[in-house]
């Protein structure tokens, strides 16, 4: 069903400064910056081997990630796990019974096809499947 | 520094149940099973490609898993980085400043030495660094 885990999400106030304690200090190069209106969120990818850490700025505290940094303040928001076809994953999601926030894949950071599953199905973890896009 | 995610650290209360969930609904197989006193846990290691999810229950409520239970019920507790090296990889995290839960490596789970950086260093992300034992 899911090949690797493709990121952790990481809720941050500044995000400038999250990337320079990242990069700088972590080691993790800066691979993507993007903003994910859809989602509402400013996005930095960091690598890490094959895997990412994606750190998420708030566009506003309206946003789930804005509501999330005022509940929780800054930490790990979401993992997600990587696959080659995410229809097929999200099918199998179903089947199994998992609550889907996303009933079909959406616009991912970078040309991914995501979609969520809720944290009441996985033992408490807001999970997001990725595909990634061709090259990523 | 570092050359992969190991793992994602997920606190929960029925460690069968989650192992369940995880291993039949989400498709990851069952790896290793363990109780590691010195974290005051019960975990289990399913494997996701090279990656893992590490479920965690706690031993007792007053361990460092039990009061985060306590405080935040079920989900994500940590997020654990691969090194080949673990002596220069907490070599490295001192020099860059980050403060060190652990000033040394100690025994983690099926043989490896593991160290903790203080959330406060690093976004407010619980963050481990593991050395695997040979082989895994």
């Amino acid at each position: 069903m899911f090949g690797r885990i493709d990121h952790i999400g990481v809720a941050v106030e500044d995000l400038d400064e999250a990337v320079s304690l990242y990069s700088e200090r972590l080691g993790m190069p800066v691979q993507h910056r993007e903003t994910v209106e859809q989602q509402g969120v400013e996005a930095v990818l960091l690598g890490v081997g094959e895997n990412h850490v994606e750190l998420l700025r708030p566009l506003s505290p309206e946003t789930a990630v804005g509501r999330f940094l005022e509940r929780n303040g800054p930490g790990m928001h979401h993992v997600a796990y990587g696959t080659d076809d995410i229809d097929s994953a999200l099918e199998q999601a179903r089947a199994a019974g998992l609550a889907l926030i996303d009933d079909r894949p959406r616009a991912g950071i970078r040309g991914s096809r995501v979609a969520f599953v809720h944290p009441k199905s996985t033992g408490g973890v807001l999970t997001e499947l990725v595909e990634a896009a061709e090259g990523h």
